[in-house]
């Protein structure tokens, strides 16, 4: 691939703060960064050099955007398929249409990390009550059921302790194709960030620890504080995933620590929040890292500067910046949301122990 | 001071590279930035929320941009004072009015380095051929023949080594207002990048090495390799400036180091080139520094990552982009400026050692 050199424009579906990170990562390379998103004043349109506002459904809208940018990237995963086939006939979109789809849909997904060799939680499909029944008996309680399609932050999700129960949660989910997931009593969360290059190179960072709080990350920790032989199992699932789905970009690989073992839980088929520390902690950050990868530029090294930990600061959190700007250490990052909501990501902050520190 | 909260726009006077990072730094702490120059498509607009292109003498426009931003700053010093007035009865400038007239005008400058108790190159104000044969007599040759406004990068000055070539060079410079001054046989450059805050606290990086080519800044090393003695007195001397102008930002002091001791040729109330190495290789970047102190935040860590080096990218040089993203360690930036012009500035890329490399 002829390497889209900097000076081109980047369009990003998105507007939220991935894209803003992203638009920034790519600036400091010389890029443009042109974001798309139904949003009015999207927190990524702050610092790009353009911005369009309309639906995923507009064709004319993706057609003009397709003209204006010379490659197209994304910053969640709940994009509609038909417009990123619709920008794939235009330009370049990275990461593919492939790799999009098994992130969108839960069996899809898990089905795939069994079929290159990882394991996974038992799950089975369930499209009716007769169907639920059957995989509960199979894989026994307790157990989660999931929605395939638009789950994110626990959202989309009910944890089954009663065979009884199934048929009223399954209603509650909608009664829409889902995914019951026996439950997992894992020893840690942990996350491989890793990237593809087009020249098929593959780099990761050390896999994170992640810490949840109502469902939604709060903290992470890198390196995550695994045996070697579990950081190479999941650093090589991660890298066996972006071969198999022929990927360009960064790839965000959630595991469940179980035993000596580690379990795909899900993929995100783009940056993710539990990288956010890489943009002080690692040489390269995960933005700069998917903006090298879909510009066909050589992949940056993904060395950590010490151990890392990064905090989310979710809703009211963002309040505490005065007393965060005083602490010697912590790098803020606020997201140009103008509105504080319960449960939303605000900004985060990381700190960095440098590894001469003694412990490294 | 009451802080200016994240969420609130900054406005920025100029639309270059200097712009572009105070920008990006900017909405790492969630500000919105909006640019004002003349120039159409300013580097720094690619990554704010506003653009207003408009000459500084346009009322109107000024007008219209001090109601649309919370608080100005400016990166370069050539900024008209009377926009700079104009918009100062609208809303908080910083660095202050007075900080820019002591910048503008060699003359003042050097008087005012002198008033705080600091070295200099012995001076001279020429006014007339007759007001230059007496400074030569009085100064020695060689000097150098500067005008006291608008000079920058080697532009308007002319070294001087004999007394009659003294009056074409000072028609050469345009018979404007010029300063004489002694021609310094330094054994290094080197600048101090310091910020004062609102509430008068004052924190510099140490003293930066500055090796230029062609009187365009080359390479900055930090810390630069001088005794501790003469790193306090180039750090005290900045320090004294900053209070004596009462002065709220960063401020880039311009030092020659002779024998023993320091002396000012130049200050520059921005954001400065010798300064770029601190956004990989220090805790907080000058860029973040700035708009900490601007906006009533308390100043952040001056404390390095390790021993840094920065190389700018002038005219061709930015060319070198393939090689330097495969080379580790180099952080590339290229500023998104579309055309290569010889002596542009169009990139920088920093290296940083860690400290525990053995020699820090």
């Amino acid at each position: 691939m002829t390497p889209i050199a900097p000076g081109a424009t980047i369009g990003i579906l998105g507007g939220g703060q991935l894209g803003r990170m992203l638009s920034q990562a790519a600036a400091n390379l010389g890029y443009r960064c042109h974001i798309y998103c139904p949003e009015a004043e999207p927190p990524a349109g702050q610092v790009a050099a353009g911005v369009t506002t309309a639906a995923y459904e507009d064709a004319a809208a993706l057609d003009a955007f397709a003209a204006a940018v010379d490659v197209v990237t994304y910053e969640f995963e709940n994009v509609p398929a038909r417009a990123v086939e619709r920008l794939a006939g235009h330009r370049p979109v990275h990461p593919n249409a492939g790799a999009l789809a098994v992130a969108q849909d839960r069996l899809v997904e898990k089905r795939f990390a069994r079929d290159i060799g990882a394991g996974t939680a038992p799950f089975a499909p369930i499209d009716s009550p007769a169907d639920l029944a059957e995989a509960i008996a199979g894989i026994g309680l307790p157990a989660v059921l999931k929605t395939r399609r638009f789950g994110y932050d626990g959202k989309g999700q009910v944890l089954l302790r009663q065979a009884e129960a199934g048929e009223a949660a399954w209603r509650q989910l909608g009664a829409s194709p889902a995914i019951l997931e026996g439950f997992v009593d894992f020893a840690m969360e942990i996350s491989v960030i890793a990237a593809r290059g087009s020249d098929g190179a593959i780099a990761a960072y050390p896999p994170i620890e992640n810490r949840h709080v109502d469902h939604i990350l709060d903290r992470s920790l890198v390196p995550a504080p695994i045996p070697p032989a579990l950081a190479d199992q999941a650093t090589e699932v991660a890298g066996r995933m972006l071969e198999a789905l022929d990927y360009v970009g960064v790839l965000a690989v959630e595991l469940f620590v179980v035993g000596d073992a580690v379990w795909v839980n899900e993929i995100a088929p783009r940056v993710h929040n539990s990288g956010h520390w890489s943009i002080e902690g690692a040489e390269t950050s995960q933005f700069e890292q998917h903006i090298r990868a879909i510009c066909g530029l050589p992949l940056g090294s993904t060395a950590l500067r010490g151990q890392a930990e990064m905090h989310n600061l979710i809703g009211d959190a963002a309040s505490r910046w005065p007393e965060l700007l005083r602490e010697p250490g912590a790098h803020l990052h606020l997201y140009g949301k103008s509105e504080i909501r319960p449960g939303r990501k605000m900004g985060h902050v990381t700190y960095v122990r440098p590894p001469a520190d003694g412990d490294g």
